[in-house]
């Protein structure tokens, strides 16, 4: 394949979190190919300060704002969007955590920008608003969560007609093998300890829940088009073989490698190119054998059909069950909320907005505003 | 993918055998797909008189002139390169046994059709001048093997030149686990107990000493024109994951299937199209589970380095290699080599033939003449 000319410009939104600093670790070993051209973070002024020193970005964005902010820096959620918008960024990847992120993607597409998307709450609250903006302006989204990215590097320049079925794999998160009341009554300190991926608090925990999965599910619906049916999730423990994907013809692909985002975060970047890079992390079948698979355990872990069904119901349904998945895991990881009270409240959330209209960006926020709300209002109503 | 304008026309060489027999099976049902327009059988006159019947082929070959043989069927080793210089006939399924294949690969190549190979000793034994052949007249080699079928797919529309690393997988067959005495003193009838695939008996017999996955390293080497550097070998028990590849960036690919020649056969016909065929068995990753991947145990089975030794040294060893082990396999098959026998006798024969020349079809089949003679020289002075 050809170099391209130039570099490829590259906004790295949440640039201090999990996601953000793998990326420029990736970014760090290629600085040929790709340069940063913006960086944003939540509010780690320090760590931003030290991107900002090696990378020397044009622009800089901290979303809440902080003592010790230079003053050239951008302050405020709107930095995201600005940054995401900016004619000298080619590509936006997004590791925004949360229902903050959609805007920024939406930015990007609309002005025809590749999106490399860690956020997948953008897809999962406003899928079909967000294909629509790509496909009107241009853009186009390649994922960063490992799952997705293997099921792209799966399918390659096959059609989506010749896929047969999805099968995204899980680790099971620390509760793989917990009796029902032992993930009933999982602390948060128990809930962090994931077996095999160093990932950020809030992703950690749905992990352990399986909501994770759901949200993957809906991800790939709309990513790859393959309807509900087709896509299926199997316990994988060793987080190993990233998601398989079967062609029409009865033949299987995998993607497989080390628990590592390097690899899906350069593919993102690079694709339909790979570009050499000794360092990522090198998969060995022998080292990583047995590799194991089970069926997940629904009736123990109810987020993952709870969550496939609000997928399946589409509308304002997969951003209600977001919302209200965010607010009960932040809950959670307070210690206002037992492991087992996240699904009720989410279920709870769901069954009272299953009316709420989804076709607009207004209708996607005013459903993920309610669904915290009632969270939040069960949760009040416990303690009284 | 836009369906092809005619039926694609196929000779089977080699039909009553078991890729043979599967072949058909697979053609039996894609009718609307393809026609068969040449069948050709060692010695099985019944067989092949039932698979007449059924498919009504305009040429009909019998390498082996036996009693029964119909009139209209043509007689004699030139059968195969008969049917597969066929007008009529587009795609040559070769699954010849052994070096009998080279010339119908040569003929089917050199008039730019395809052959779906599954006589890797055609490759192996001449690889230089069959991918020559296909070069100049315009052919194309697709394999049959699972394993260089599954390298096939994982590779899809990318260039050779991202491609850092092949890992085949080999079964470890019936000894994997048996001590080296039992390995050496082992009878044919336990070499011919393979655990996972059901194939013909000098196959089986490859199988067990691992001299088939040395051939498998060899065609990979001409198929894919990877180095031998870069492609290795992994055990792997349950015979599911039928190889990997490894590219620049790190990331691996792998093919998965139950263990049947179905889905590579059918591949191997429709490439790149993939055809919808909901009879190929599915693959489960749960029921499959565990997978395990070991190291190969290269000094009990002195047969896997012996041949990518040869591979190496290029020139007329691989079909030194080749001949020197079929013959002695079938000295084994008839009581007459014990299992341990079969790769000193290999050796020397490579040994003694380390200068012969292989540039040209008679310096191979000169150099595989003189390999079979070597190895039942060997018998004979055990003997005396």
């Amino acid at each position: 394949m050809s170099r391209p000319e130039r570099k490829t410009r590259v906004a790295v939104l949440g640039s201090t979190g999990s996601i953000g600093t793998t990326a420029l670790k990736v970014l760090r070993r290629h600085p040929d190919r790709f340069s940063v051209n913006a960086l944003t973070a939540f509010a780690n002024v320090d760590r931003l300060g030290r991107q900002v020193d090696e990378f020397r970005p044009p622009f800089i964005g901290l979303v809440e704002d902080r003592p010790g902010r230079p003053a050239e820096w951008h302050g405020g959620e709107r930095c995201l969007v600005e940054a995401a918008s900016r004619d000298d960024v080619d590509v936006v990847l997004n590791a925004v955590v949360g229902a903050a992120g959609l805007d920024a993607t939406l930015a990007a597409l609309e002005r025809g920008k590749r999106v490399a998307l860690a956020n997948k709450e953008s897809l999962v609250m406003a899928g079909e608003l967000v294909l629509a903006t790509a496909k009107k302006g241009g853009g186009e989204i390649v994922p960063v969560d490992s799952e997705h990215s293997a099921i792209l590097q799966c399918i390659g320049s096959r059609d989506a007609t010749e896929i047969r079925r999805v099968v995204i794999t899980a680790s099971g998160g620390p509760f793989r093998t917990s009796s029902a009341e032992e993930i009933r009554t999982a602390t948060a300190d128990k809930a962090l300890r994931h077996p095999t991926w160093k990932m950020g608090r809030k992703i950690t925990i749905d992990s352990a829940t399986l909501a994770n999965k759901a949200l993957e599910v809906i991800e790939a619906h709309f990513l790859f088009g393959i309807p509900y049916d087709c896509i299926e999730v199997v316990v994988h423990p060793q987080s190993v073989v990233h998601s398989f994907v079967e062609f029409a013809d009865g033949s299987v692909l995998a993607q497989l490698g080390v628990p590592s985002m390097e690899l899906p975060i350069l593919y993102a970047l690079a694709h339909p190119e790979r570009i050499t890079d000794p360092e990522v992390p090198r998969f060995d079948p022998v080292a990583m054998s047995p590799l194991l698979f089970e069926p997940v355990r629904s009736a123990d872990f109810p987020m993952l059909a709870l969550g496939i069904g609000a997928g399946r119901q589409g509308g304002a349904a997969p951003a209600v069950y977001n919302a209200a998945n965010e607010r009960a895991v932040a809950l959670f990881l307070d210690g206002k909320f037992t492991f087992g009270d996240i699904a009720p409240a989410v279920e709870h959330a769901l069954d009272a907005l299953s009316t709420a209209p989804g076709a607009t960006r207004s209708d996607i926020l005013n459903a993920d505003a309610s669904a915290r709300r009632l969270v939040e209002d069960r949760f009040e109503c416990s303690r009284s």
